[in-house]
């Protein structure tokens, strides 16, 4: 019997790639709940929400320090144009998400830029849009990153710092990544 | 007993006053979901949204041509400002959805106005925003038309039509508007 099931239409999915990173992820406890293993459709219409309450996160960060919603992604179409985008909004009210450069408070929103860095608490994450053609569901790939994604520039740092702390060069194919790991390693 | 219970914080919360109108309204039928005797707390993390799903959308609107989710409404604050703001999402695959003068097509989305018109169908909702303070929750305020919110400008009139059809200067204070009709009337 040949699998086709699971095949839909022939058109190409917009996928998130997320590269996780977490200075105590050895332990893997606040990631245990995240599915590193396979991409997830998630529907046009609802929203991916990242947070500690598994009633309303679809992926649940199980760490005390992670708000009930910590942030949440929403897929749409820019007005006047066929381009899809992510935006990202802070569901938290005690720390801030940062985009890249810039800081959201509270129920600050923005445009996801197609591949930027999402920053709260001792969290990083690299985010990387693969675009797609799909109109109803988008997918998210999740990652896991052995190294910090960022590179804490502000540190006095005595000698040169090995450019190997940054992993900013993902997912050139589909192929994996140097510090690409899987959650069971 | 006193009834405190219901009290929370003193601080004024944003309340968006939607009122509905529909040409076939006299049946009832469509709005006969909606609450429009009372103001409803909406979580400022959660999106409202109105369509036919009753799973997914806490306004129904009982109409098979309506949309399972026609249209959502999130609530956010503006990046640099304390300023609260809506935002509409048009979730219809098929029918258009009009702020104004603005046409979103499906997952497009745009700041609401303070006070503006939103047409899909035959349906029409004159939505004004009341500012208020709370970072928690907004209110929603349903109310029923008698007449149609828009004039329909572009039909030829042979007579110069009288002012009455238009009701766009509703809630001076929180009084009832004369175009306000209770829902049991």
């Amino acid at each position: 019997m040949t699998s086709l099931e699971g095949i839909e239409t022939e058109e190409t999915v917009t996928c998130l790639h997320m590269t996780f990173y977490h200075p105590c992820q050895e332990k893997k406890m606040m990631f245990r709940c995240l599915n590193f293993c396979k991409r997830e459709q998630v529907r046009a219409d609802e929203m991916a929400k990242f947070g500690r309450d598994s009633n309303v996160c679809h992926y649940n960060l199980m760490d005390t320090r992670v708000s009930r919603i910590q942030f949440s992604l929403q897929f749409y179409r820019k007005l006047n144009s066929s381009e899809f985008c992510f935006e990202i909004k802070n569901m938290s009210k005690k720390t801030k998400l940062i985009v890249d450069q810039t800081e959201l408070g509270y129920l600050n929103k923005i445009d996801l830029p197609w591949k930027c860095i999402i920053c709260f608490g001792d969290y990083q994450i690299l985010a990387e849009v693969q675009e797609g053609e799909s109109v109803d569901y988008f997918e998210t790939h999740l990652h896991l990153a052995e190294v910090p994604i960022l590179q804490e520039r502000c540190l006095p740092s005595p000698q040169p710092v090995p450019e190997t702390g940054i992993s900013y060069s993902l997912f050139p194919s589909e192929g994996k990544s140097p510090i690409e790991v899987d959650e069971n390693e």
